[in-house]
C-alpha cells in the first residue's frame, strides 16, 4: 500500500502525463532510427530550496510506480492519433503509434534513497537505456521528484524548528494545489518529518496517521460554546481537542476547562485545545496558566495559523507553550518557494558503433546552469560518527579509474579544491533501483524512509541546517571530471573576437 | 469530456479527500441528531491574489463532478472502520459507517459561473442542505476552487500582459505540485487565458490544444546543431520550432535560418524558434533582424524562462520581438502567491422548529476575518456598456425585502457608503447549479468558460486590472445586512472592562 499510490489513484494510465515535446522527440528519434541508442540522463536540482543548506530527496517510490506501470492505453493512442499539425495532417503516423502501443519501460534506473540528504548538482536519479524511453519519462519524473523533494525538505525544516519532542501535524489539503497536490504533499510532509496528516485519503493510501477534531462551524452550530464542547466530548470522550477561538479565545479556554472537568468526572480526559488565531505566544502562555491552575497539566495546546519554520522558531524563543504545531498552507505548497527547479539532462550517448560513450553537455550563459557530462555517481565522504564531510561527483565511465586520493573541485569556483585522504570512509549515494525496467529489490516503506530522513537530517552539522545563511556543504567534481567538463565547454562554446 | 475529469481520473472515489475533522464532526452531528438540520455555507476568499484588483472564479465544474459522484466505497468504509482513538477503540461505530455507506449528496448548490470576475468576501459557492453533507464537502470544495481560481487569475494577468495578439503557452507540468497540480493548473490556465498547454494529459482530458517541439537533449543527441534541426524538420516539416540556445543562441538562430531555407526549397516553412535563456529582449531583437534579413519574417519567436506578467510587461516595454510567451513554473504554481486563502463558513442554520433561520457568525481578532451571516447573494450593478460598477452582498432570507435604492457599506470601513440609483441595471452572480444534488442544467464547456473569462476581464476598467496598486473595486454589504452583522458581532463579542 505504502508505495503504490499513483497507479491505483489514476486511471487508466499516466503515459500522457508528459509534455508534448517528449512525444514529438520520440517520433523524431524513432524516425531517425535513434530510438534504441543507449542514453544516460540525470535528474538533479542546482540549488537547495528556501535558501537552505540541504534538501531531502523524495519521490522515488512514486517515480518507480510510474515507470513500472508505464504503457499507452488504447485511449491514449486514440488521442495521439487525433492530434493534427498546422497543415491539418496527423501529427503522429500509425506505425509510430503501433510502436508506442507495445512500449514498455526497460531502462536501468539508479537513484538516491528517499530520505537522503542531498545538495545542488547531485544526481538524484540516473536513467540509462534506450534514448526514446529515457527521454519520454522526463516530465513525469521531474513532476514527481521536484514536488516530493520540495515538500519533504520543507517538512524537515519545520520538524527541526519544532524540535524532537513536539508533534507536527500537516493539515494543508484545503489550500493545496489540487487533490493530488494535497495528497502528494501529505506523503512528502510525513516523509520529511510530520507526525500525522488531516488528509484521510493520504491516510488510506500511504498509511500515514490521521488526526483532526472540529471546525469553527461545529461551535457555531450550537447555542453556546459549552454545548458544542460537551457534544463533541460525547462523541469522542477520549479523543477531543477543542477549538477555542470561534468567539473569544480565553473565554473559549475557560469553556474547554469547564467541560474537561465534567469529562474527568465520567473518567475521561480532554486531549487538548487548539488556538487558530491571534497572538499565539501570549494566548498559549495564558491558556497554559489557566489549564494548569485548573489541574489540567496534561491537556496539550495545539496551535495553527500560517505556521512555518521561522515563525515556530520565533514562538519558541518567545516562550510560547505550544505542544503541537498544525502546519498547513506554508508546508503543503512550500509557500515561500513553490517549486524546486530540478532538471533532467542528457549526459552520455552510446557511440554509433556501440562500443564507447559520447559524453554530452548543455552550455548556458550562466556557468552554474551548464550540465555535467558522464555517467555520474555521488561519493559521500564521512567523518567521525559517519557525519557527512564532503560529496564528490564522479564519472563511473571515465577513461581512467579514480585516483586513491581524489581531489574535489567546486564547479562554480575552481580555486575551491579539497583533497580526500586515502582510505577516507565513504558511501556512494546512487544505488540500483530498476534493471531492465524491473525492481531490483523492494523499496523501503514510507515509514522506513521517514525514519531514514530523520537520521540523515540529524546527522548534518547544525550550521548546515540553519535557516539563515547556512554553511555551504562542500560538493565538488572529481578532478578528472572537472577537467573533462571544462575541456568540453571550451570545445562547444564559440570563440568570438572581443 | 471537458467537464468530467476527476471522477474519471481518480478511482474508486474521492470521498476520503477530506480532513479527518469533517468526518469526526459528521459523526458528532449524527450522534446529536443534528445531521439533517438544514444549513447554509458560503465559500469565499477575503482578498484577491497577487495583490491584484480581481480574481477569476474557477473550479466549479470540478466541484460539481466531485459532488455528483460523492459516495463512500467499501474500501473507504473499511479504512474508516480501521481508525482507532487514543484508547485503542474504534473511532467510528458501525451504525455511523452504515449511514455513510448510503450517503448521497442531496444539497442545493448556487454558484458564480466559471470565468466570472469576483472580489473579496463574495460567495463563489453557496451550499444549502443537511448539515452533515454541507459540512463534509468543505475540504474538497476548497481544494478545487482555491487552486483553480488562483491559477485562472494568474493566467488572466499573464494574458493581459501578453496582449490580445500574442500567444500564451502553458508548459509548467515538470515544476507543478504533483501530477494533478499540473493537470489542474493546465485546465485553469486555459480557462484564464492561455491558448494551449504542453501537458498531453490535459489535452486529452479537457480538450485543451497541445503544443511543443523539442528539448536541448534533442540537439545534444546530434553531432551538430544543424543536423538536429534537419532531423526535426524531417519528422515535422510543417510543425517545427527550433530551440536555439543549447550552445550559443545567435549561432543557433543562424543554424535555424539555414535549415529554414533548406525547408523552403522542399515547400515547407519553419514555424518558429525558441529562446530559453539569456537576455530575451536583446536576443529576440537580434534574432528578428537575422530572420527578417534572411527573408523569414513569418518565423515566430517563442520565448520562455521564468516568465510572468511583470517580466512580460517589461520585455514589451523594452521592445522585445517575442510573438509567443511560454509560461511555466510561475503560472502553474502561482509562484509569487502559491495559495488562495479561500474559506467555507457556516452562515445560517434552521431553527429547531424548522420554521426560521439562525444566522451565524465567526468572530476574529481581525474584523476582516469575521464572517458574514445570512443566505447570501451578490448583486453586480452595471454602468455603461454593462461595465461593472459596484457589487452588493445581500441576504436573500432577510426579514425585510431589499429597498428600491439600496445602500452599500464597505465592511472594513463603514464610512465608505455608496447608494444605488433606483432602477440601476444589475445581475445577480450566484445561480442555481444543483438542486437536491442534481444538476439543474448542463454547465458551460471549458472553452465557453474561457471565452466568458476573457470577456469578463476585458470588461474591467484598466485601473482595476493593473498589477501594481490596483484601484479597489467597490464591494459592500447591503445596509440592513451590514447592520445585522454588526449587531451580531456585538452580541457575540464579550465585553471586558479596559
Amino acid at each position: 500500500m505504502n508505495n503504490a499510490p499513483l497507479s491505483g489513484l489514476y486511471q487508466p494510465s499516466l503515459a500522457l502525463l508528459t509534455d508534448l515535446y517528449q512525444l514529438t522527440m520520440a517520433y523524431g528519434y524513432w524516425k531517425q532510427g535513434l530510438h534504441e541508442r543507449e542514453a544516460v540522463f540525470h535528474l538533479y536540482f542546482r540549488k537547495a530550496p528556501f535558501n537552505g543548506g540541504y534538501a531531502v530527496a523524495a519521490g522515488l517510490a512514486l517515480a518507480v510506480d510510474y515507470l513500472e506501470t508505464l504503457h499507452f492505453s488504447e485511449d491514449d493512442i486514440s488521442y495521439l492519433a487525433s492530434l493534427t499539425g498546422s497543415k491539418g495532417g496527423r501529427l503522429f503516423p500509425d506505425d509510430f503509434l503501433d510502436y508506442l502501443r507495445d512500449l514498455k519501460f526497460t531502462c536501468d534506473v539508479d537513484a538516491v534513497a528517499e530520505g537522503t540528504v542531498v545538495f545542488g548538482n547531485e544526481p538524484l536519479v540516473r536513467v540509462q537505456g534506450p534514448l526514446l524511453q529515457a527521454q519520454l519519462v522526463e516530465t513525469a519524473l521531474l513532476t514527481l521528484v521536484n514536488f516530493q523533494t520540495l515538500i519533504a525538505t520543507k517538512a524537515a525544516r519545520v520538524r527541526d524548528a519544532a524540535g524532537p519532542d513536539d508533534a507536527v501535524l500537516e493539515f494543508g489539503l484545503r489550500r493545496a494545489q489540487g487533490p493530488d497536490g494535497g495528497l502528494g504533499a501529505s506523503r512528502a510532509a510525513y516523509l520529511g518529518g510530520a507526525d500525522a496528516t488531516s488528509n484521510v485519503l493520504a491516510g488510506q493510501r500511504f498509511g500515514i496517521p490521521v488526526r483532526g477534531t472540529h471546525a469553527h462551524s461545529w461551535v457555531m452550530t450550537f447555542e453556546h460554546e459549552l454545548d458544542a464542547f460537551r457534544a463533541y466530548a460525547d462523541a469522542f470522550p477520549d479523543d477531543s481537542v477543542f477549538l477555542v477561538d470561534t468567539y473569544d479565545t480565553l473565554d473559549g479556554v475557560r469553556h474547554a476547562i469547564a467541560v474537561a472537568l465534567e469529562m474527568r468526572k465520567t473518567g475521561h480526559e480532554l486531549g487538548g485545545i487548539r488556538l487558530d488565531s491571534g497572538d499565539l505566544a501570549y494566548l498559549s502562555k495564558e491558556a497554559r496558566k489557566l489549564l494548569d491552575a485548573a489541574g489540567l497539566p496534561a491537556v496539550r495546546i495545539v496551535a495553527s495559523n500560517d505556521l512555518e519554520e521561522n515563525l515556530i522558531t520565533s514562538l519558541k524563543q518567545q516562550g510560547a507553550r505550544i505542544d503541537t504545531w498544525g502546519v498547513g498552507t506554508q508546508l503543503v505548497t512550500a509557500y515561500n518557494q513553490a517549486a524546486l527547479g530540478g532538471v533532467y539532462k542528457l549526459a552520455a550517448l552510446r557511440t554509433a558503433d556501440g562500443q564507447g560513450w559520447d559524453f554530452t553537455i548543455k552550455l548556458s550563459e550562466q556557468q552554474a546552469k551548464t550540465s555535467i557530462p558522464g555517467i555520474l555517481q555521488v561519493r559521500r565522504y564521512l567523518g567521525e560518527a559517519s557525519q557527512p564531510r564532503a560529496d564528490m561527483i564522479y564519472n563511473v565511465a571515465a577513461a581512467s579509474p579514480l585516483p586513491p586520493a581524489p581531489v574535489l573541485i567546486d564547479p562554480s569556483d575552481s580555486t575551491r579544491r579539497r583533497p580526500v585522504h586515502p582510505g577516507a570512509p565513504y558511501r556512494d549515494l546512487l544505488a540500483p533501483v530498476l534493471r531492465q525496467g524491473r525492481l531490483v529489490q523492494p523499496l523501503p516503506t514510507l515509514a522506513e524512509s521517514r525514519a531514514f530522513a530523520r537520521q540523515e537530517v540529524a546527522g548534518l552539522d547544525p550550521s548546515i541546517r540553519r535557516y539563515l545563511n547556512p554553511h555551504v556543504y562542500p560538493v565538488g567534481l572529481e578532478q578528472a571530471l572537472y577537467e573533462f567538463r571544462t575541456q568540453l565547454m571550451l570545445e562547444k562554446r564559440p570563440v568570438r573576437p572581443a
